[in-house]
């Protein structure tokens, strides 16, 4: 792990921009020219390879970290961090530290909570409407009150609980499968332990996705946890691509298992163009932009993990690299 | 006002529907069934119109109250009472009262969010890119992040403060305006008195109306209040289509003073089929179903308004008859 020893040997702590899927220093290079004591460099502008104490990453190739023998921080630019930890060059002893954004989280859960109403009222139904110039009113013949409609939320970290506030403030009973006991709290109801993903499942009109990408949850949104949930449950996914079997969704729509599906995350993104996802009148895309986080924030979160590092302490937005989260 | 030796002089106390526009019988006749002490007559099936002692009504007819000389309550059979108060035959003291719907209040707070994020996040293009079977990322490029988006309320009964509650849990800031004073309290800041409409809307980005309508709301929406907003903001009418001065809202999505609208109640109802809202890019209909009461609730308010009829008390969701509310 790199010390505080090493980090302070320079007044200027250098680190270099890593990923092969966005033009990090546009996105970043404002922000970071105007503070002290950091200096992020393009990968072809690094003066010296061995000083490159931290990596800022998304998505890097796999071999991005080779050139740097002393990389002792990974600062991811979001939540996720299955990009960088299942990155073959990923030095063996780097941090690897996420971004904990009580913003992004907003957003997160304003995002989810349009999709729970999408489903719940089915607005689709209503730009159709609008699209032919008729009033059609629905309402009173296919709403079910919120109470009698249970949200379920798989995953309950920072954005999952900001998801259970704001769908629970709108009088829907939500039920999280959680990795630890949590309390219950209102209308929000928590089930943990093993099992926990199954059982929300098969209590959930509506599902909504948000766990981290690990070994434990590759493929876990398949036709068997479809199965288990009530008939017609809307999906919504918000978590990777890799959790969700594709042709298990397509099927279970096919059969009205599932009764709807807002997808933000895919195995392959882009989306093919030839996906089927597209042109399905059951599936609402989105290009994995649920939510971002703000250059600033991101920005705050590799000063506050450097300083952290500086000061001898482990990042307290570390992730766990066995589990992955 | 019916006393209640008046409504206990029968061992059931009948009443009649009063709709020109909706089949109450249809909504609410196998809820009423069911219920001992009450009894509630389509007009047509009345024995005896002098034993009518109360209405359940919606939009009566403007000679609707005219057989029924001993109407004590009408029940209006959701929140907004304004189509009875301004009906010519309503018997001068009956007591008017409305539903006080908690679940109609969470299920208006939901639409309500639904159309905050639909503006903020501008939910249309992802439609339109799926359409194209394109991915098309803009959030990174169009995000304004919640804490720098104000949303405005105007009014602040049991369904503004559903909403506030809502949007305020996904981090807007919210300013309300309110009838009297009120406390801040978290993001929810509150603006009262004369003028307090208009401060609002000054610092909408959007701006949500759920007034009553009032003598003094009529035509509130109108081109003095969108010049008050910041240019590009959103409106979403959810209060009663006499609030809003609808060629003053096309002239101002013309000119770009409001940037979307998302509207619920017209002028005109059904809306006209050759009306301009219909075809506009920037304008979202939904067909006056925002939110619904339940059958059983307005039932249960319906029994509750006359069982405090009876014990002497004047029910606690009557409305004040001169202002409206």
């Amino acid at each position: 792990m790199t010390s505080r020893a090493q980090l302070a040997q320079h007044d200027v702590v250098e680190g270099v921009y890593l990923s092969a899927s966005l033009d990090l220093p546009d996105i970043f290079g404002p922000e970071t020219e105007t503070r002290d004591g950091i200096r992020l460099y393009r990968p072809e502008d690094v003066p010296d390879p061995a000083r490159i104490r931290f990596a800022l990453a998304w998505n890097p190739a796999e071999d991005a970290f080779d050139a740097y023998p002393n990389i002792g921080l990974v600062q991811v630019i979001a939540a996720g961090v299955d990009g960088v930890l299942s990155n073959r060059s990923l030095p063996k002893h780097a941090v690897v530290a996420r971004v904990h954004d009580k913003e992004q989280a907003a957003i997160m859960a304003g995002f989810a909570a349009w999709h729970v109403v999408w489903h719940h009222r089915q607005m689709g139904n209503y730009i159709a409407a609008q699209q032919a110039s008729r009033w059609d009113r629905q309402t009173v013949k296919i709403l079910r009150p919120p109470s009698a409609v249970t949200v379920g939320i798989l995953g309950y970290g920072l954005m999952g609980q900001a998801i259970a506030q704001t769908v629970a403030s709108m009088e829907f009973p939500v039920l999280v499968a959680a990795r630890s006991p949590r309390q219950d709290e209102g209308r929000i109801s928590c089930i943990s332990g093993p099992g926990s993903v199954e059982a929300v499942a098969a209590r959930a009109d509506i599902l909504i996705n948000i766990l981290p990408l690990t070994d434990a949850t590759q493929g876990i949104l398949d036709a068997g946890l479809f199965a288990r949930m009530p008939k017609g449950a809307a999906l919504i996914q918000l978590g990777r691509g890799n959790h969700l079997v594709e042709e298990d969704l397509l099927a279970a729509l096919t059969s009205g298992q599932i009764g709807g599906a807002s997808l933000d995350v895919f195995r392959q993104e882009p989306l093919p163009a030839d996906h089927p996802f597209w042109s399905h009148p059951m599936v609402f895309i989105t290009p994995h932009e649920a939510s971002i986080t703000s250059a600033p924030a991101v920005i705050d979160a590799l000063e506050h993990s450097l300083e952290q590092i500086q000061a001898g302490q482990h990042p307290s937005t570390a992730v766990d690299r066995k589990t992955g989260y």
